[in-house]
């Protein structure tokens, strides 16, 4: 697996290895507000690589957590009215934070307080590509969680997004797509089998939230995508199936070095 | 393991072979309104059958994605008000839904919300023995989640309600028991530690849900109870306790082969 | 691992081992109102170790639902407003109960509730040593759930709110140190992943519910920290990582024996 990056050579890079270095001496304080489905397999998937989770996820305490965190997550993915409220306070916290718009597009309520909250200016976006292209107006949205959409096929969108938000914006699929102002990075490998257990890319987006404590958001989206890629590629060698692959999985999170990113990266400037 | 049925011979039969290949080609779009308790391990066990679960739960969207889905899955374990008023909705789409009564008869809130929602016609109804009794208005409920009745005991009660509804009502057990208008078909087998885990039941419900959306009511209860009592013998076999047991409960859903179940069945219509 | 206590002659102790047995005699129902993140992990460990668990959290069933329940578990992880009023039905039932006041001390909301509840007598408080001081009005509370302050730095505070309470105080950490008014009991052991896997330290709040059926609240703490420590060393023993971990974690909760805590108790009344 190489990441293949193009950038401006104004922007600085923290290669991976020293990102997942960085995350794992401070330990940051990640806050998500997520789905009901992956918040477990999310703080565990967290504590393994070495953030701290957090889920505080109510209107009172969501926006004064979210000053106190490193990183935020807001993944629509069963957005009560309470996580509505808790998202719209956290984002206002000037903590960097991630949207993950779970299945925009078709639905009405989280398609409407995501372009909400894109006002407040997410410093990554991460989605499916029909998730990215619904919420850059360019397309219908897919199957609930599932892209109907290639990678690729959402380029322009991201783009668009990133220009507007001034951020990085992720696009999950079998090669994983980073764009910020300045750069396009694909990130190949990973397994399949993280497509048939519920939370890998949730979980994914948890952990740019991570990395964007410790380094820009372009970095952090690009690192958490090699460390996924690395991770699920090592659990998928022993795994008898989904469920033995999702607690090898969290394993390879935890034993993950950051010796093992670095012969994965190759990129231009 | 042998299914027993008999059935009137204008009932036409789906073997649980033929509706596993049926769900593994198509996938079927699952919409879940269930309890927070086993939100993870019932998409878990969807992704690994083969179908594609999506909890989509919040008032203002329930209804418009049950119109999507193929089969939807209404479990009463912790129903809040936003879940309520997401079920209303969803029951209403015309997509075969079924209802989980679980802890049904004891508990004033969701007792009323069941008994409201059989209006709507279940095309199936899963639960243990006091809850098939207490939802037919023919026992107190049980002690929770567990049952205190005996599966035969609420032959009666389930061919009550599949008259009522029109549908098929499954009561799980050591031998799980399932009736329409036409059937009566018992599934041994399976393995106690099952009953070790929670969700064990309300992922059934879930895959009874998938099912539905590609054969029968009660060849959808039918398959599904033969496909858990299939893989959880062999999750037992290899399991050390009940945590390797539920990850290789989920590994043998991924491996259960169509061919596998047939040997399984046996009945006279 | 040694359990040391000493308490006035006049308390009688149950072992951890009669405690065990009775607990899986009678597998008492142990209702929890505890946090979206943990609910699955701690049915599943409650299951394992031989209670009944029921998730019953909801305004009109929580309170009558205690009073059907030997132990009651009340957890501040992320109290939504629905939680925070089943909370103070459940807490007037007369069933003994458990306050877990999570991240108790920075944040508003659960602060306030958890002060409230304190004046319904938990039989027990659990919580890390930051939050025992910040429940006891000594300490500013710690960084999430993590503690920031040692264990027996909390000693103080914790026989203030034991002597507030009537009951027991348990604070966690590398030893866990368990108060009443009688007794001081340390529990040394367990194993450092625990504090990698999220939901460890909720579970256990959930388990001294389950004991709390069964035993004195003193005895109950005592025996749910010994099991803990117990069944978490054997677990890391054979974990290759946090994933397979908490899988082994539920295996040895279920293999757990009563004679395997005797010899870990040592004190002196």
């Amino acid at each position: 697996m190489v990441v293949r990056t193009s950038s401006s050579p104004s922007t600085p890079i923290t290669s991976p290895a020293a990102a997942l270095s960085a995350l794992r001496e401070s330990a940051p304080l990640t806050q998500c507000i997520t789905n009901a489905v992956v918040t477990n397999f999310t703080a565990n998937a967290l504590l393994a690589l070495g953030a701290s989770p957090a889920m505080c996820d109510i209107p009172g305490e969501a926006g004064m957590f979210a000053g106190l965190a490193g990183g935020v997550l807001v993944n629509l993915g069963t957005p009560t009215a309470e996580q509505r409220d808790a998202a719209r306070e956290a984002v206002r916290a000037g903590t960097p934070w991630v949207l993950d718009p779970v299945a925009v597009g078709a639905l009405p309520v989280r398609t409407a307080l995501a372009h909400e909250l894109l006002d407040a200016r997410p410093a990554i976006i991460r989605g499916n590509a029909s998730e990215i292209l619904a919420l850059a107006g360019a397309g219908a949205g897919g199957r609930g969680v599932d892209t109907t959409d290639a990678t690729d096929d959402a380029l322009g969108a991201a783009r668009a997004l990133a220009a507007r938000t001034g951020g990085a914006v992720a696009v999950s699929g079998p090669i994983d797509l980073i764009v910020d102002a300045d750069r396009t990075a694909r990130v190949p490998g990973g397994s399949a089998l993280l497509t048939r257990v519920t939370g890998g890319g949730c979980a994914l987006g948890a952990a740019m939230a991570a990395f964007a404590a410790v380094v820009s958001p372009v970095d952090a989206a690009i690192t958490a995508s090699v460390v996924w890629a690395v991770a699920s590629e090592r659990a998928a060698s022993a795994a008898r199936g989904p469920g033995s692959f999702a607690v090898a999985f969290l394993d390879e999170l935890a034993a993950v070095r950051p010796s093992d990113l670095d012969a994965r990266v190759e990129g231009s400037r």
